[in-house]
């Protein structure tokens, strides 16, 4: 058997950290084959790290494996946990990492425990790479850990309504300085601009439809609106940033 | 079976968008081996990624299947491509991104049709990485789509003679600032000096020739002349970039 | 058989550097299994990639073959080399990359004769990677090479007794902007500060035990002394970087 271990992290790529993470896994487990999703999360940025996860997972095929390490509450009383959500496995802090997984589908969530020669400051290592590696090898969920239900989870991006305008907010900037907003690309009406503080910003199938440096929303890859500028940066060009308020009229 | 499947985009590594393509490919190819040769091409520099691929290509076996998306004209009309050049694979978007790989040899190619549940934006995930799985599965080329003859290609990095001289540019700065040109090493004469704008740089066998900080020209590992700062970088040093014109004394 | 093989280099990832390297590795040892370590060592920075490499390797399984080019010396005579140690097998340049991993335990080593074909640029390609799959594909070291015993080391990172005190150094910054230093964790009393340049840093079992923003030392994942700063970056907020001297007063 050669389960699939995906790995995400914010370790960057010039320490030993990933290298570390990855020998102990092909130790433990050594038919696995080794996917790397990113190492390049903003250190700390526990949103990212679930917005991305919360993408990259279904693509891969049931009974892969998860391990995303993104903990700057490591050594502190923070859980470490490894869950089953839709056939997948996953093992991560109990930071919020898992939140938009979770959103996803039911999940069964355990504790695990610190193996006794864990140390204070790398879990990736000692805590999630073992257990990782056990899931990797077809260890059932219950026998890494306790059911554990008081998860936690990062302030969730709701939706609201203002009279006629459905309110959301940008939840990523991607590599090409894409705004990605958590309004569904299926609520909004094609003659009604998107609206993201002082702008408005027409709808349209795809970048081509606007000329080069202008900006343009359309339906992204992940199924909500996204606002682009052509051949440039929507970041920089509009001046916003994640967080941003993103208001359209709901048909 | 387990074919090899390379890739190289622009999605950079903070993103999900590298983790989608590849947990398609290996939902759809379970024992496909990927390989990354970079997700670290500038934003659209589409000539920067015919250019890696047309050099790390070849090193692979036959058989490879390697999938390119530099595709700054992803919801355009610009076709999306499968080839067969040399016993290996390619799926990349019709913009001369295979412009070095056709240079190469004779290729076949077919124009992919999208697939229906296709979006507008994310053609990585949704047209190239199915296309490129059913390669890796042993699927022939035909199989994929309708061949099509009257494809996009980068403007060619023309030589050309001026008198005496061999004219060429710099086609690549490297990570360590080498400057890349696309004179073929075996065309300078040892006595003559590598011209670039106001330089004229010494060609020796290797950086050892020179003292530190000092320039000099080279049979570069791809088989062209190239210029470096020994333990420095050329590309500050002479305040020279891509498109540079490079200058030589024909033997 | 399917030998593992880590990659750790300079080379960045935006060239064809590195997928040059694992084209050759598969097309010479088809079943191998590709592991990055980084290819973001600072350009020809030896002392870190020996560092990097020196933690990374123990968690691989015996049997394991590294291959490590950081080769600023490439084109000089400097030799090249394989390796093994502790079961582990190793090719790198003869420029003191193998320090640490030479420091771990006995080493036997042969010089490595450059391929008739080999460039005077791309060792990485066309000595160490072909060497490097002969390895993985069962030959012994003997069959590389001649032994050698002669080789570069770098400046040793020595600890030194000055009174009551242990006087290291800081040996790597990471990504964190946390400061690893050779002093043993074992070594430090649990009583006494460590002191760097003008500061002295009480010692905690982790980072919780110290409020945000505040330094703190702990034992760090390697075994050494750390310094970090719980949700900052201690070389910012401390004015520190590698080779800075520290001391704590000995138990």
């Amino acid at each position: 058997m050669s389960a699939i271990i995906t790995l995400l992290t914010d370790f960057g790529t010039s320490d030993s950290y990933v290298g570390e993470v990855k020998g102990t896994l092909v130790s433990l487990a050594p038919l696995s084959q080794l996917v790397d999703l990113t190492h390049d999360i903003a250190p700390g940025d526990v949103a990212a790290a679930s917005f991305v996860l919360g993408r990259a997972w279904r693509t891969f095929p049931a009974g892969t494996v998860h391990l995303a390490v993104v903990d700057p509450g490591v050594g502190t009383r923070r859980r470490a946990l490894a869950a089953e959500v839709g056939g997948h496995r996953f093992v991560a802090p109990d930071n919020g990492l898992l939140s938009d997984v979770f959103a996803a589908a039911h999940a069964e969530v355990v504790s695990l425990p610190a193996p006794p020669a864990a140390g204070a400051t790398f879990h990736g290592r000692d805590v999630f790479a073992p257990a990782a590696a056990r899931l990797a090898l077809g260890a059932a969920l219950g026998e890494l850990g306790a059911a554990v239900s008081d998860l936690v989870h990062l302030p969730p991006r709701r939706l609201r309504t203002e009279g006629r305008d459905l309110v959301g907010q940008v939840v990523h900037v991607d590599r090409f300085g894409t705004l990605v907003t958590n309004i569904p690309a299926s609520a909004a009406a094609e003659d009604a601009p998107v609206r993201l503080g002082r702008h408005a910003i027409e709808l349209r199938a795809t970048f081509a439809d606007v000329p080069p440096g202008s900006p343009v929303a359309f339906a992204g890859s992940g199924g909500t609106l996204e606002i682009a500028v052509r051949d440039g940066r929507a970041d920089a060009a509009l001046g916003l940033a994640r967080g941003v308020e993103v208001r359209v009229a709901a048909r």
